[in-house]
């Protein structure tokens, strides 16, 4: 679902509405905020599109991008 | 899941994790929001647990509580 | 602070910290529910960027826009 | 704010709306779930109760309740 495209790891969610979109982003949230790891992302609707890079190793993809990817994913089991 | 005791709809709620309650929080401070009808609820940790009467009534268990913990229950399915 | 540009209204904002950006997005999104009018939105760490245009008129700025763009501000004074 | 009573630290707060309380809420759930001490919490309308005590120390007030209860005042500033 994932997939690396301009030194990021991109995703695109979809739900039933946009509550249902921020509920998920508000997951997303804490833990972004607990790993002190925050995504660049996009909301329109129930559409929900994240960007992941690492600003301190030079915006490329590092293993904490890969790691809160893993966290997203689990969210949605 | 709802039982009607001391003129309030109440049930208990419980999740995997405090980010799991919280999520649901949100979704439900939605809906509620929307229909300005807004309950009475506490949450410790994975368990949250939701009182509904209406004020304007006299905080008796109206049409209105009724429809609110349908839309609850919805979010659940 | 909203500018018109590309049949659109757009604003920029930035906060203390992801927290307050977030709980800033979280007001929004209760006002764009009420509204049943969803901004094309996104964050990224302590800055949040807002699209604003009517889907169902062509993705042009409606009176529609304005409001939301007026009770967003209204957040933050 | 805070007052010390049960083995609990308590504290009210009020704002102007729901939406207030529950982005405020939220701001705290952040907090809470980083420092992995979740409050005993209940909301009606724009109104927030909070107790804090620390379940693993046999439910008293500890360090950890002091510190949450100073990183929430720090939010209302």
């Amino acid at each position: 679902m994932w997939i690396e495209i301009d030194n990021k790891l991109k995703a695109e969610f979809q739900f039933d509405s946009f509550v249902s979109a921020f509920a998920f982003m508000t997951k997303v949230a804490f833990i972004a905020e607990k790993m002190d790891h925050h995504p660049n992302w996009s909301n329109v609707y129930n559409k929900v599109s994240i960007e992941l890079s690492t600003h301190d190793a030079g915006n490329i993809i590092t293993e904490k991008d890969h790691q809160l990817a893993r966290e997203i994913d689990k969210l949605l089991k």
